[in-house]
């Protein structure tokens, strides 16, 4: 019989097949092979993005011109857009706003064919050092309350352009998705005054046998309750509500095992789409960081999303948390 | 600039593109051809699927053999499994139950290659039927908290098989997205002593401008607070909290209905794939149908979920539920 588990922060069941596991062989998932092409985001081509909001290059080099590591550029499609006011108003039952926001785009590295395996450690480490200034610069406008950094790789992730690169979209109200994870981060605090996320790391490190990769900062393990197979989750083992509060060290200790982890999922599943979603407390608010634990969920493409998870939040998980990481490990 | 929509039920925001509305012929969604082949759900196969739970059949047929119009068998790999118990035990912080429920298949028609649209008037509402003979039957389980009836139409819509077919899953708690629309609808009773959903119908039938059909019974239009593009509800004006109480002349509306809106949108988008789910009120618990209001959700495959909706909850739409509506209705 299949297994049904709860996650203890949103309340979410998956049901787990622990009776059929799926071998990794087995999963039928759309291949990433590029294209190629003239690309925005490539060497020389800076022109054809709006101007850099920020960047790291070699000295001497002129804004917008090759010369660059890692470049941040305001997305040519905005979800949202800087300017205006919120100006919230009804329309009889219906709520609706003016779509104020900010959405970036950071290009990761100036190479089109190199994920985040492929980028050597400094390179990681550089990008993950430009999307925790953004996060520093973004928050001081006070309109914003929350502040998500996703990266869709891979055409069945949703990536339009091929070239790696993370979007920032900078909203005016906490969504949805983070006030559940709040509310039940929160609830479990209310009663045991303890991080449920601290508390989970402890039993992760106590049972073994869902972790992947572990370092003296951080730990990357497959969720209990994972929605997905082969979802795997990235966390601090410190306590810590956002991610761009990091010293130099730990930011090299998170690009070592980003790097790695990715790089293990990617050699089970060669040519892999993914998304990551880098989860932080929101900001300019009153969110009261102490239950709260910034971390990374990392999603492969492997299945589908049909009508029964639409329908319920209910997730099938072809494949036990427990046999991924083993895999993953080996 | 966009506008930003909230939905009154689960409070889900919405980013709805007004300022560059894309035109159906825009739209780059993956084609769905049959392939053919073996079918177990075709007429002649009736051995190779697990045998009929029930079936609408000529007089004088034996059960699994020809001469059936509807047939309702077991999912041969059900998610969750009828015999048993719930078992709910702790894991640590953690918590788990066995996969306790039921997973059964309506084949809606025994004909291949024929979607809803393709079908007779008479052919759709015996399926409409069936399904509501399904609830009143499953109902009667006093394990099950919830029945969900869902169609996944084509391989981007998660159909593994090709012939038509309505899924249905019996669920030993309420889920996680009901809970959060049964709370949503109770807050709005609770302020106004009103059913949310019968004072949308109100407002969308004052407005007019998002409906796409409607007969004496039923509405079908586009949410204001679509998450997807050409997302359509079909809506009795009568308030109910199931499907199964229909009466018949109901059912030949909702077939009606049902038949002609899915043919609508085909008609814009030939060979699309699309799920639909009925959402109706939990069974056998406390729910006071008063506030809840059962309806179907019809989603097409137009355009791909990424980080940034996993992330947030938040969804993006590149056409107003407006001017979809006019395609529709065109």
């Amino acid at each position: 019989m299949g297994e049904l588990r709860r996650d203890p922060i949103v309340g979410r069941w998956v049901i787990v097949d622990t009776d059929h596991p799926i071998a990794p062989k087995d999963f039928q998932y759309e291949q990433y092979i590029q294209k190629g092409g003239v690309c925005p985001f490539c060497y020389g081509n800076e022109s054809m993005t709006p101007p850099e909001i920020e960047c790291f290059r070699e000295q001497a080099t002129a804004p917008n011109t090759p010369g660059w590591q890692v470049r941040v550029v305001a997305n040519k499609f905005p979800a949202l857009q800087i300017e205006g006011d919120l100006n919230r108003r009804p329309l009889g039952l219906y709520d609706m706003s003016n779509g104020v926001g900010a959405h970036e785009v950071v290009i990761e590295s100036p190479y089109h064919a190199k994920d985040i395996p492929d980028l050597l450690p400094d390179e990681v480490e550089n990008y993950i050092k430009m999307c925790g200034r953004r996060a520093i610069d973004l928050a001081k406008d006070k309109r914003f309350k929350y502040l998500m950094f996703f990266r869709n790789y891979g055409p069945s992730a949703g990536a339009s352009l091929e070239h790696p690169h993370t979007q920032i979209v900078a909203l005016p109200m906490v969504p949805k998705n983070v006030v559940e994870e709040i509310s039940g981060a929160k609830s479990y605090f209310d009663y045991r005054e303890r991080c449920i996320f601290c508390d989970m790391i402890r039993q992760e490190a106590q049972e073994q046998e869902r972790i992947v990769l572990e370092n003296k900062f951080f730990l990357s393990f497959c969720p209990f309750v994972s929605r997905f197979p082969f979802e795997v989750w990235i966390i601090p083992k410190q306590h810590s509500g956002y991610f761009c509060h990091m010293s130099n060290e730990e930011m090299r200790a998170l690009a070592a095992i980003l790097r790695e982890t990715i790089a293990k999922v990617k050699n089970i599943f060669p040519n892999l789409s993914y998304n990551y979603i880098i989860h932080v407390a929101p900001i300019n608010g009153d969110t009261d960081i102490e239950y709260y634990h910034w971390h990374i969920e990392f999603m492969p493409k492997l299945t589908q999303v049909a009508g029964f998870e639409w329908g319920t939040g209910f997730y099938i998980d072809p494949i036990t948390p427990e046999l991924a990481a083993k895999y993953l490990k080996s």
